[in-house]
């Protein structure tokens, strides 16, 4: 047994996974270098499979069937599930660091239900097609106890070069933000994507100008960096790409394009 | 004189620009590597002294200044300058070629009163603060004879690998595209850094997320690299973060997150 010595006792650890997504699957893949992947939960066992096979752990469908000898369970469901598990597992697994994984979820959604509560969220879009470059992605860490919580920032730092500690609330905020500079530019790509199939116009085309944007958004202040028609109050522009939109039956884009003018067209007023 | 032999006056050719903006300010110093740059226009005699001096033109504030003997007179300006610049300059320079570099703007613009008309529209965002990559940067040419547009083609291929004879309509989608996938995207960074600046959170946490999204939305359909509480419909995130915005009293930014979600959401829907 190496567990319960201190902190020595995260140099190897065991760890089980609840969650057999994107997250789950990055995270059992940069675990597994260091420690020992236990069991990967997941409803349907045949996701679980999937990932376990991977990381040769055991692959599970019932909660019943947690192994309770082990140093930490990640729970890596959506947001809106984290509260059901935790309150189904807790009394499997009562003695076990259990971390979620979420942005949003306060770590009080675990501690409600179980005393060794803690978070390691990683700031970053997963996906199964891509590889997660772990050493740029920054890593949060809370825990409820100093312990718990050295425990998981030394599994972050095997991970990241980038592990902060940070509060439920700071988490928060860092999600929301995340919401806006990630999941909202991939719904204007997806846009852009349409508009141009709409003309049989190739997608690709668009790369560069993509690349560029969030390069220099990164490497200046994105307020500095914006050009376009909104930006220049080019109000014949706007109109005319409002009427292509229209004239195309696309009045869920035309209200996106309104919104996102009104307030970029506010926003350089509010600069000058 | 080397013009007015065929195509090969197009070889090394004598360009005056008008306009001193970020477009014009990356094409001179693009087009003085093969080409002689004669007259930079700007309103502002200052702004056109700043980039003449870079490429060795000469900086004009008045169009009766313009210099007749030119291959070529680029106009690099807001689209909604565009039509009063061809209207004022054409009887100073009337058998000259002269093109325009914007995205929705027609050709026809500059037709109705100049019969050498022409369009070279590169798809990238500028900025005076970043070099740009030119070779990778798509340039779309468009002209009313076959052999200014010959001339406008050889110019974009000095300056690009990527060169696309496109029609003013086909033009005008793709910046419609652009405007969505540059500038609508910059302004969801703009609002994340606004979100973490009120919490006194570094946007430069924000970098690999940003630029993973761009990366992997250029590399697979943006539609399959959705993620984040709107694509998985999860109503209690959705709710948390609207009420995070609002609290804040930014309901301009609840505005965007709810009509961003609410489309995401139906499209999420509509792909299953």
């Amino acid at each position: 047994m190496l567990r319960n010595r201190g902190l020595e006792w995260c140099l190897k650890m065991r760890i089980s996974l609840i969650g057999a997504g994107r997250v789950a699957y990055h995270l059992a893949h940069a675990l597994q270098q260091n420690h020992q992947l236990i069991q990967i939960f997941s409803r349907s066992l045949q996701k679980a499979q999937h990932v376990a096979e991977q990381v040769s752990a055991d692959a599970i469908d019932q909660f019943v069937q947690l192994n309770a000898d082990v140093d930490l369970i990640l729970i890596a469901v959506s947001d809106q599930a984290i509260a059901s598990v935790i309150e189904q597992i807790q009394s499997y697994v009562p003695n076990v660091l259990i971390a979620h994984t979420s942005g949003s979820t306060h770590i009080n959604v675990l501690n409600q239900y179980h005393v060794r509560s803690g978070v390691l969220y990683p700031l970053q879009t997963f996906s199964f097609e891509r590889q997660t470059d772990w050493k740029n992605t920054p890593l949060f860490v809370e825990a409820m106890t100093t312990q718990d919580q050295a425990c998981l920032q030394q599994l972050a730092n095997e991970l990241s070069e980038r592990v902060y500690l940070y509060s439920s609330e700071q988490r928060l905020s860092l999600h929301l933000a995340a919401v806006f500079a990630c999941n909202f530019s991939n719904y204007c790509y997806d846009i852009a994507n349409q508009v141009l199939e709409a003309q049989a116009v190739d997608f690709s085309l668009l790369a560069p100008l993509i690349l560029e944007t969030a390069h220099k958004a990164t490497q200046n202040r994105p307020e500095h960096m914006q050009t376009g028609p909104a930006m220049r109050g080019d109000v014949n522009i706007l109109n005319m790409h409002q009427k292509c939109l229209t004239d195309a039956q696309r009045h869920d884009f035309a209200k996106v394009y309104q919104l996102m003018s009104e307030q970029i067209l506010q926003r350089q007023q509010h600069l000058k």
